[in-house]
């Protein structure tokens, strides 16, 4: 099995379901099968920017109940690009070599990193820089890493989104009401056209199609001729208006803004139709609770993929999933380009075709 | 089984899970046992005031399938007592008797109504003033109404509030935030109390119980001390704080106001722990969805129970669910009092024997 | 607070939903308000009988992650009554004493037992006869212990069966089928009977009630002619013939007889109807899974009560559920009694009320 | 939009989770977009054979609640291949021509098939032999059918036997059992991998890849000498020992014989290892139930590109799914090879990876 090696592995950015799965899956690989030594780095790279640096050394018996654990039993924060960190003064300081420095302090071979998109954008980077054999795993609700089919705990947010829809549509029609849910997705769309088309929304607006508050109401009106007064509308948490006008219930951090994206709508939506409305704002609810059974499927094939990786050594690259297989790319050629709803892609035919309003 | 009857059935007040499952029961058993002719009423007492009065005529098939369906197939409004009814130019007018009228153009024999605390009081006055011979059955998700351990719905929004605190207690612990939590009860804590110890809140608040800031900070500097550098919070939509200020997430018509007690405490929360803090408002996912096992069994055994005394002639009556069996009580009983958590109770004295704060 | 305990903690009998979430609550309860310690006692009496005897220290940091865990991290049996053990060579022979020395070598004040009727008279004459100060908690998916409106598992075991008869009701009425379920319940039918109301089932039989074959065909021709041509029946592992013959799925250790009564039931439907049948078994996954959050709520509200028993010097005590309230009576008078499925109950009333052949 | 077309819609084979999803589907592109008739067809090829042709007219009103319904409404089958189709006498008849004259009686324009391998291979048949315009879309729990990633129901049926695996896991630690789960997939151990990876299965046996009982055992006393005296097997229904016999737990007509494969390993397991062992047969429960979000949007992209094909006048197609894409190929390229689990695939590898037994 070759040489012992010593590689550490950390989630970054926000936490998903589906993050302890991976990582018990990296200590099965890594220890059982090629007896290495894993250790998990606390808080992203915050834990390698530590004195002594923060990890805790990983074993079977420590990851063995993980597999139906939500979040991450490493912690993570989405506070603080490395290269530009928040420090208490309120100054923006390089630490990058705080970070380069740690993996090296810890004698590590290679290092696992799971994130999103703007993660491992970070972490290659300070692999360019400090010569860390790097390999990551795609996870993200929002679906946008391009390449892969799916990343890490989409799944599970599509199922939570989906479920709320299910249960918002049987008070909707009781009494005549139009529901309106707020979904995650600050750039990209997945979750809330997924959802919207597996929950049988009648509204479906995104980031990446612009829409008209005259349509969405004409929709209505249009299901009311039908015999139907009540309707669900699903929406990503930040949209754009016809007039361009950019809407948000998030402010740059991922702090909720209440009276946002939703309650705007409401307001609107009330105001032109003459519906009563409700919203509810799904929030932290969508990243929480046991991965489904594909997001631990998932996991655990990039798990162990990643490690197989680092055994062949082969660095810098992304693992993703492709026609039920596992495939592996260039880290540069992932974070190339966001992957954004496509306006013509099957999913958005679908929902037109479903007659769901879907923006212009 | 005596003569044919001819009875109404109606659904008042907020929707909840296990409203048709009830009109399901009391179909099979009003025209499968007994033969009578059921008529299901539109929107509540609206569809005795309409001329002529709406209603569907409802038979086995019709309801067959609706054991597991969320809401009220009749529809349910909770807009306008008809004792003082808001009419379009903002005058408030006696209805009442178009309500009675309704009634006994219908031919009715008589009617079962489904609702909460306000509902049961308002029916019983129009029964008393016209004539009505009435029977009710609890629903509330709140669980407010009295001599009952259980309404109707209360057991499955208790599921869905704690599914919400499973899912946040991961991503709580993944990156050290306070989660709170707001879920339905305006003068109430019952969902609060109970999905607050069944999902391991840290923090449960209730209108019942003043706080303190305070105090739950000292809460949250306790665990802290142990460790826990997570908590969660649950707090009822509309609390009292230590100065007797009421704070309250909806206006009296129930829709939600975002900034509302949630948001409050988040806020304050942050001040005086330091700690980065979320809300989620679960809002009316907690009415909808598919009724719990629990729910559809006590709707089932109101049903075939209210048909009963409709047989027997019994009226002016409320069923009850205590000791796994079906009673009846006079309705003026049962909304002789307004039940509410009581600070002495099992469930309080459980909260705090397990070191959650719940006020003081 | 008085003076330091030591208190034992042992689950006895089949594991169920919510004996985790009991060992948490007393936990809480003992060491977090009191400052005792807590021993868990490993496999039942087993964990007493062994030298030295078998245990855990509990502390609040090993159960705090264990609300949501089915199954019991104590370990359980079923096997092997002290007082006629059954040894390696086949003898039985009276172990009692080496339990009590067990829980005199320990120097335990006091010790909570969590089971069922049988395992509550068993630890009971160990009490008697050895001076052990005794509390219990009743747990039994059977919910067949007297005195207590809901014991442990119960409700957890009856949302799985329920479920389960949710899924079979699509694929029965897809292919025009008579679906039979069979469920846990030697000797009670409350699981039968109340996952049968709940999830729409055509034919409940219980142990408690015998039936004919004549009369399920009966009541399927009757559905037939309402153009009906699927049904489903839930049937207990138990049941007796009209002829009084028993037929079980289990044998006396509870291992499942595949070809049992579920089968058996099947080949007669399906010659007395002419229907196509198919079976399903649901076994032990109506034992595990996360507790519901009721059987939480009790687990959590029980195992305070038993502790505070102990905090008072009350021995020899059951503690119990009734009207959303912690009871607490001798054991003796929980177990004189076994709580079945009394045929004129609510259920059984709302179960014919509906239409359900109940048997006769 | 062209002229207006006539179409037919049948359901074939088994049934599964997500059916009555594609017919909403169908029916609001073929009506709602394109103003079409669209005839819902009872019983699979049945209800052509049958004179009159019994089918439904379909509209949005009827199926506008079936986005969440299992089971199929239109009816199924999987008895009787029309080209020799069993008769009331025993004979074997050829009663295609039936079912073309049927196609024609209707005036259909064209046919969606929704069904299996076996049925689209029967479908094609007569659509050649009698000049149907057939268009087909893939379902089958088993996921058997070539070049789409995935076919209706698998989802579902994956999430179902995953929940089973991790009930059973609790229950399984807390009495040191080994516990064997059987789940479907007669020729293709799709869902037993998938779920059994998913469910942290420690052996998991499929049809593709025989086992020895000496190896399994073997795995089991890996983990006890680990400490785990505890553990948990999938097996699909039919499974293949080291000596090349074959194991099944159903009859061809796909009834179950208790006393299968699951039983088999059980008695053969605890000869071996000493363990005690517990079997579940989920049997149908696999095939019922809600379709999974996953499914729901499957069944919604197929049925909106299945109206699409026939709008275009493209025929003898059947939809796919690839990359997150609708396709579309030839049915004889679909039908032509049987795609089973490749014993070098990403999930054989990843369940190896994780020290899973997957057989020799």
């Amino acid at each position: 099995m070759g040489e012992t090696k010593r590689i550490g592995i950390l989630t970054s950015g926000g936490d998903c379901a589906g993050l302890n799965a991976v990582i018990r899956a990296v200590v099965f690989r890594a220890i059982g099968t090629y007896g290495w030594k894993v250790l998990g780095i606390s808080k992203a790279t915050q834990g390698l920017m530590s004195r002594p640096p923060e990890f805790v050394p990983l074993d079977i018996e420590k990851v063995d109940r993980l597999l139906t654990a939500g979040g991450t039993v490493l912690g993570t924060t989405n506070k603080g690009n490395p290269f530009a960190f928040p420090m208490a003064d309120g100054q923006l300081v390089d630490r990058a070599q705080e970070i380069i420095d740690g993996y090296h302090l810890l004698g590590l071979d290679a290092i696992i990193g799971i994130g999103g998109d703007g993660s491992m954008a970070i972490l290659r980077r300070l692999a360019q820089q400090g010569g860390l054999n790097l390999v990551t795993i795609p996870k993200t609700i929002d679906n946008d890493v391009d390449i892969t089919e799916c990343s890490i705990g989409f799944d599970t947010a599509v199922n939570t989104a989906t479920e709320a829809l299910d249960r918002l549509h049987f008070t909707a029609a009781s009494h005549s009401r139009v529901m309106i849910l707020e979904v995650m997705g600050r750039d990209a769309g997945h979750i809330a056209i997924s959802a919207g088309i597996a929950g049988g929304a009648d509204v479906i607006l995104i980031p990446e199609i612009p829409y008209t508050i005259a349509n969405i109401c004409g929709k209505l009106r249009e299901r009311q001729e039908q015999g139907k007064d009540y309707s669900l509308v699903i929406v990503s948490e930040a949209v754009r208006t016809e007039t361009g006008e950019s809407i948000s219930s998030t402010d740059p951090s991922g702090q909720f803004r209440y009276g946002g994206i939703g309650q705007y709508l409401a307001n609107q939506i009330a105001v032109c139709s003459g519906a009563e409305t409700r919203v509810t704002v799904l929030g932290h609810v969508q990243r929480g609770g046991t991965p489904s059974p594909l997001d631990r499927l998932l996991a655990s094939a990039f798990g162990v993929a990643a490690v197989d990786l680092i055994a062949e050594g082969h660095y810098d690259r992304m693992v993703g999933w492709r026609d039920r297989q596992v495939i592996s790319v260039p880290i540069a050629q992932a974070i190339a380009h966001y992957c954004v709803v496509d306006p013509n892609s099957t999913l958005a035919k679908t929902a037109r075709g479903l007659g769901i309003y879907l923006g212009d």
